[in-house]
This record gives C-alpha cells, sequence and structure tokens, in this order.
C-alpha cells in the first residue's frame, strides 16, 4: 500500500501481477506477442508463404525471439527468488521458448535443422501461460482432479477392450486386408471406438464387420461414462459453490451458534465443528 | 384495449406481435414463405435443376424478393421509431436478406456474379428470425450464457492442444505423408480431435500413428467437459425455475414474515431482502 | 379371478397381456418369431446366400408370413372391439408386416418386385411392438417428452447453420472440388458437424478447411446441448420418482397433517393442497 | 492378527490380498509382466521386429508362459478351496492366459498355428485382472448396473432403427453404390449412426444422401439418451455416496431418537427403522 516502491518492485508487480492497469497493458500485449510469434512459426512451414516472404518471417522470427529474452531476463531480475522462478513451471517453459532459435545459429547443418524445429514447437508452450489467466480454468480442474480416478479406470477399459479387439480383427482379416500387425490393429480399434473413423484401414470379411459393428456400438455407449462421471462432479461442485457464495454473504460469521447445533440456525448450513 | 386503432397500430400489432389470430397467422405465412425462398435459392444451385426449372427458380426469387421488401417497407412505416427498427439486428438482416436480387441487376458481369451469390446466402439468415417464436431459447441461451466462460476456456484448451500437436505431426510425418504445414496439422489435428476423421491426410508413420491414437483419446475423453460443463448448468438452472414456478403459485406473498427472517418459515424459500 | 372364461377371454388373456406363464411363453416366442423372419429376409438379399439356401428361405418367409397371418386373425377373433384394434397402432403394423408377401404373388413383374421389396422392409416395424414389453421405456420417453420443445428448437439451430455453412462452402470451394450445388454443400455440413466425416467430399482450399475447422468446433461443442437438456430433465425425473417411491411406503396417507401445513412435518414432502 | 502362519497362508495372503507391502509388492510386479508379455505377443506379428528379433520374442514369451505357470500353480496350492479358485472367473482366465503357448508345441501345422495365435490373444484377459485393484471401478459398475435396463433399451431402438435405416438405404442405392445386401445397409447405418463414418460405403443418389443425413442427425440427438441415463444414476449416487459419508463421521450412531421419527433430528437424514 505504500506508494513508494524500489524499480525492481514496480516491474516485479508488472508482470507477475494483473490488478492494476499497467500490469494488465503488460499481459495483454505479451499475449498478442505470443500469438503472433506461434502465427510465425506455423507460416513460416507454408512453402508458398516460406518462398514469397521467407526473409520478413525469419526476422520476426528473431524480433520476438529477442523480446521474450528480455522478457525473460527482467523477470529474473524482478522476481524475489531467482532459483525459485527459474525452476518453476513457466521459467522452465519461458526458457525453452527462446533457445531453439538460438540454437539453429550455432547448428547450422540442414539434417539437424528438422531437429532444431522440433524444439522450436515447444514455443507453443508459451501459450499455456495464458491458462493462469482464465478463472474458470479453477472450476474445470477442481472437477477434473475429483473425477480424475474414475477417469483413468475408465481409459484403462477402453485400453483392454482395445487391445483385444485389435488382435481379434488382426485375426480375422488378416495382412491381406491391411491389418499386417496387432499394433496395428489396435490403432484401427481407437479410431472405431472414438469414432473418428479415417477410413484408412477398415474390416471387409463378414466376421470383421460383426465384430467392428460391436466395438462401434460399444464405442458409442461408453462415451456417456466420462460424461456422466465428470456431469455428477460439476453438479456436486456446482452446488457447494452456490451454497459457499450465498452463505458468504449473509450468516454465520455474525451469529452464534447454539453449542449442540451442527447447522446454522438461520441459514441452515452444516457447520464445521470438531465432534 | 381499447378497440378502435390507427391502421398503423393494427399493422404494427399484426407484424411485431404474435399473441393475436391475424398477428400469428402473418407469422406463420412469413415463415413458409422465408423457407419456400431459401429453398429456391439453394434448388437452384443444383445444375440439372437450373437447367429444366431456370426461368421459373428465377421468376420465384424475384417474387419472394418483391414480397419480402414490401414487408420491410411495411415494417418501417409501422414501427413507432423508424430509425431503431432499421439498425437494429431484424433490421439489417431484413435489408440484407433482399439486397443481392437488386444488386444482381446492375452489375451483370460473370465473374462478379459469383460475389453476389456469396451476399445471395446472407438470405438464409432470414431463417434467425425464426428464433424469436422459439421460447425454449431463452433456457438454452441462459444456461449456455452461464457456462460461456468455462466453454470459451475449454475451447481455448482444445486450441493450444491442436497447435501443440499439429506442430509435431508435421515434424513427425513431414511432407512426404501429406502434412505438407503446419496449418495443415492443425487442421487434421482439429478434424482428428473432433473425432470427424474425413480421411484425407492421416499419419503413416507408427510415432505419427501413436501420436494419432493419443489425440483420439484425448478428444474422446475432453468432449465429457463441455458437456459436463452444460448439464450442470441446466440442472441448477432447471431446479431454480421449478422452485420459483412452485414457489409463485403457493406461498410468501401472502404471508408476514418474522422481522430477522431469511428463508420463508412455510415453504423454505430463500427470502430476497435488504441486509 | 374367477377361473371360468371364455376361449375368446382366454385368448385375449393369452395375447394382450404379459402377467403370466402362458402369455408371457407367447409373447417369448412371438418376439423370437420376429426376430427370425426379419433374419431370414435380411439374408435373402446376400447374393450368395441367397444363390445357396434361396428355396429354403423362400419358403421359412412364407411360413412366418402364415404364422403372423393366423396370428392376426387371432387377434382380430380374440379382442373386444375388433373395429379399434384393426386401426389401431399395432393393428395397423400388424397388417402391414403380412401383406407385402401376399401381394408378391398377385404382382409377378421383376420391375414391381423392387417396389414390393420396398414393402416387405415394413415387416421390420413389427420389432416395434416390442417395445410395449419394456418399462424403461417409459421414463425415456417421459424424459424425451419433457425436453422435447428444447431439442426441436436445438435441431432447428443446427438445420440454420447447416444451410448457412452449406451455401458457403459451395461458394468457397466450387464445383471443381466436389461441392456441385448447395444442398450437397448442406450434406457436406450435416456430415462434417455431426462428426460422421466419411471423405468423400471434403475442402481442399484454405478459406474452406478453416470454415471445415470452426465447423467441426462447432459441431464439438454443441453436442453439450441436447445431452445437457436431457440429463437435466433426468435427473429431475430420477428424483421425482425417487421421493414418490420412498414417500409411497412410508407416510402422509396414514397421518392427519396440521390444517396450516404444506409440508409432511413426519417425512418433509410438499403436500398437494388446494390454496 | 496372529504372526505366526503356514507357508501356505503366507502365500495366500501375499497373492490374494493387497494390504500389506510384500502382497503390494506382488500385485505390481504381476502387473508389470502381464503388461511385457502382452506387448511381446503384440510386438511379434509386425513384421520387421519378428524378423529381427523373433528368436528372443519366442524366448520372452516361453519366460513369461512358465512364470504365469508356476504363479497358476502357486495361487491352486495357496487357496483354501482348490475347487472353487479353478472355475472361479479369474480361475479359467489365469489358464487359458498360458494353455495357448504350450498347445503351440503339439500341434506345429501352419495353418492351425493360427488358430492357437486366436487363442494367444485370450492372454490379454489377464489385463482384466487389473480391474479389481482399481476401486473406483465400483462406482462406475454400480451406476451402469443402476441404469443398465434403460440403456438396453436404448441399444434395443438403436438396432431397430439401423435395421429399418439398413434395408431402406439397400433399397435407395442398389448394388450399384455398394449396397449390395441388407446386412451390409445395416453394417452402413451403424458406422453412421455411431458417427464414425469410414467413407468405404456411402449414399450417392440425392433420396439415399437424404436417408443419410437423417440419420446422422438421429445419431447426433440420440447420443443425449444414454449419457443423460448414465448422469442422472452418477449424479443421484453421488449425492447418496455423499449424504452417507458426511452422516457416518458425524452423527445419529451416537444419540438417541425419539420413537416416531424417521428422520435424525440433528442431521435430517432419514433412519432405517423397522416400519
Amino acid at each position: 500500500m505504500t506508494s513508494r516502491k524500489s524499480l525492481r518492485q514496480q516491474l516485479h508487480h508488472i508482470i507477475f501481477d494483473y490488478d492494476t492497469i499497467p500490469a494488465k497493458a503488460f499481459d495483454l500485449v505479451l499475449i498478442a506477442a505470443i500469438f503472433m510469434s506461434v502465427t510465425v512459426v506455423m507460416l513460416d512451414t507454408v512453402r508458398s508463404i516460406h518462398d514469397a516472404w521467407g526473409p520478413l518471417l525469419y526476422g520476426l522470427e528473431w524480433f520476438f525471439t529477442i523480446l521474450f529474452t528480455i522478457e525473460y531476463l527482467i523477470r529474473l531480475y524482478a522476481t524475489e527468488s531467482r532459483g525459485r522462478y527459474a525452476v518453476s513451471f513457466y521459467g522452465v517453459i519461458d526458457l525453452l521458448a527462446i533457445l531453439p532459435t538460438y540454437f539453429s545459429i550455432f547448428v547450422p547443418g540442414t539434417q539437424y535443422l528438422l531437429v532444431i524445429r522440433f524444439f522450436r514447437v515447444l514455443r507453443i508452450f508459451r501459450l499455456l501461460k495464458l491458462v493462469k489467466f482464465v478463472k474458470e480454468a479453477e472450476f474445470v480442474k477442481a472437477s477434473l482432479m475429483a473425477s480424475g480416478r474414475k477417469i483413468v479406470f475408465f481409459l484403462f477399459f477402453v485400453l483392454v477392450t482395445v487391445s483385444i479387439i485389435g488382435a481379434l480383427i488382426y485375426l480375422i482379416e488378416g495382412e491381406e486386408n491391411g491389418f499386417t500387425s496387432i499394433p496395428k490393429g489396435v490403432y484401427w480399434a481407437i479410431v472405431t471406438i472414438t469414432t473418428v473413423g479415417y477410413g484408412d484401414i477398415y474390416p471387409q470379411t463378414v466376421l470383421g464387420r460383426t465384430l467392428a459393428a460391436l466395438l462401434m456400438i460399444i464405442g458409442y455407449s461408453i462415451i456417456a461414462v466420462p460424461t456422466g462421471i465428470v456431469s455428477a462432479e460439476m453438479a456436486a461442485m456446482h452446488e457447494k459453490m452456490e451454497s459457499e457464495r450465498k452463505h458468504s454473504d449473509s450468516c454465520c460469521q455474525s451469529i452464534e451458534h447454539d453449542a449442540d447445533a451442527r447447522f446454522c440456525k438461520i441459514c441452515g448450513r452444516a457447520l464445521n465443528r470438531p465432534a
């Protein structure tokens, strides 16, 4: 609340917080820059655009890389504990998002460049930094955490099903119909149970088609399971948040409860008391 | 409630309201005309139908255009504040739905005709006028509004995922397997995560197929998230509407509550009182 | 409960009811016969099976047709009001399910035979008679009725969306990429928004692919709407049925409520009283 | 609780229970071994891997088969009632998972080997043993049981729909467009209603496409039904479990209820009392 702050404190406030106008402006500019730099990386892979605008895109890539490097250094300077930021999730992502461009200078060989491009892709992770600005993420995350173990069990069930059916289809259809191995059969089973259905491999015998039809019906029915799990969790969380919200602006903090009361007699809310 | 009205008031009533028999009849005729005119536009693009019935369809198109022009002028005349209607959402749509046909007279060149056809498509927006007649839209809209921010966050998550995986598949599969650029890889990732799966591009290496399988499982699982969000919101809204409906025909309006009551002691409903 | 019944009453009991052992046995045999007769019709269309077993299948078809004809006549005889059964939903289906085979005698021409096969397909409707035996159908039906209007609004929204996008894709892609008319574009839009994705038509321009990606994301997101609607309705119905079930075997019928009570003081259930 | 146990009791504890460190370790090793043996079977079907590592994979297959055989014999020895284990679900699976490898010695003919591979696939069922370790399975299973009959009715409705539409599409499209029989039409209808959409068969006439569009919209809409059913059941079960959990650590066990009380006056929970 004191108005006088060191440069470092001011920078820290602008970069790491987002509750004043300059801090918000910084965040918005940063987000726009991230989006633009990712777009540049993407467009550069389109041959016709690369041929026409290659040097410009190359320049822009370096511009954004230097910009993000300066931002990274300021973050390192402004933060209270340098080490903790550097090894934190966002600190590592911030670093990985600028390194590939520098690496591409020292390793100029063509065949290696492709590998460098692979690292370049990591720059897209910079987008993940946006997540922390979206409040709603908390709700979704909490619901998914609560239903996490059930979803894992569900995915395990899917894995077993596609393994068995992938092996069966390999035995039924065989190599002459494109199912050259069990892993390929499992790939086909995943393509089918998730209802993607590319059509690059599909069964051609009567038995194979019957199995495929069965798998589709299974996939179509069990999609209800994760949805049901998440819906139930979200409905429960919704109710909880709603009752907490209602309560927090009305009651209980200001009144005294009877000694044996387990529920607030004014608002009906369950009280958390030692038994 | 007075039975004598000016012509303008009567027209306004017939055109803008829908609680009397003439007003309802007008709406039904209008809806039928919109459907027929859209069908005419659509059928005219089928070559065999165009060759056989071209002049008839051209005549019908002009018939509907003139009909809707007269309707537009009557609306302008009947409404209380001409300006507000003209710039309102439906006013603009009403105008855009008749302009393309007139434009096609003054600009007869072949290459421009295609652009005009594009505007012609906007006539289909006329269908949107139907929306206001469907009461249920309110419920759906309110639920979607309530879950809007969560859905936006979800779509953002999908966007980041398809960007990263689109870049990875470009690096893994490369141009020889049809993934000629990162944007094309992102397009493939969207086709896959939404389980559409055209089959125009698909991975052909083992690593690419593994990534594709992973993406399908992700898409198949996270479909639960928006569904869960909307289900939870709708369940909450349903409960709220139900309790309001029940309450409105029974209680509270007719009894006096104690000074410190926050809940109706007869029906248990929370009272909206100044704190 | 009286043991002496006329033959007609006994037949009526066996055929139309399903609460005693002979009545249940009749139903099970009937269901099995329907399934077998449908299978015979289906298998007869497979060329290799038709060539090998044609006469047997033809004989079986006549066997089932005569069986169902006898059943139809007994139903006509056993029912109290012949006319009402004959024009009822199941009466008409029962008749339509046996007529095609008889028609095929009097109209032997090849080209007409195909039309007769079309009617033959109606025999599959016989399966619908099974529905009345499944109690759970009531729950699903009641939920769908309650959410019916919202679903209709949703389907209308889908219809408008695919019309607009179908027209846009026709203008963007054009005939050279397979989008030969707006109706074909609308067909493509339906294939895409429902995530079926055959891959017989797909966009090939950058703009077309962007529109397709947008449509997929829309389809992937709005699938949440009907699911949310039905889930909310079913949750509400579930709760209602549960509270009614709990209540019916415990309370309220046997106790007297206070004059001003709106809720049962023993079980907390809302009382239906004139206001 | 006694510390001295016979070897058999100790083995039984380690193999069949999972509440101490050695028992947990055994389970984890077993799960890892199952995963590895399944992977070996799968990889052996990939031609390039088989050519390069064939003998190693063959050796590993025998290693795991002997390992699981020893495990099976120890289970037989350690269990209290040998017969009950041998005929139990897991007992039979344990046996089927080791037999195929032994059969492949005595029956060396090539054509029979394929059949043996089919049995080999059953080894994947060994994975199912994992299920009992996942507690969350109970919740999912209970919800699915509760909604089981509704799901069966739903699947029956889907079956009738695809039968009717499969027959219609056969009549509309005919053999020249790939719909060579009604069963093939039904297969196409399943591929379409489940939104898989391989694209190996698709309608090419206007009428056929209209029917396909209708079927897609049906499939897209009714996916809401099983999801709604399961969501509602899970929400109900969630609430039930939550209220039981809350209750069990707070109330009722320690207080005396009035003679006529049906609900706990402290926590509001329904009491299970003889009527």
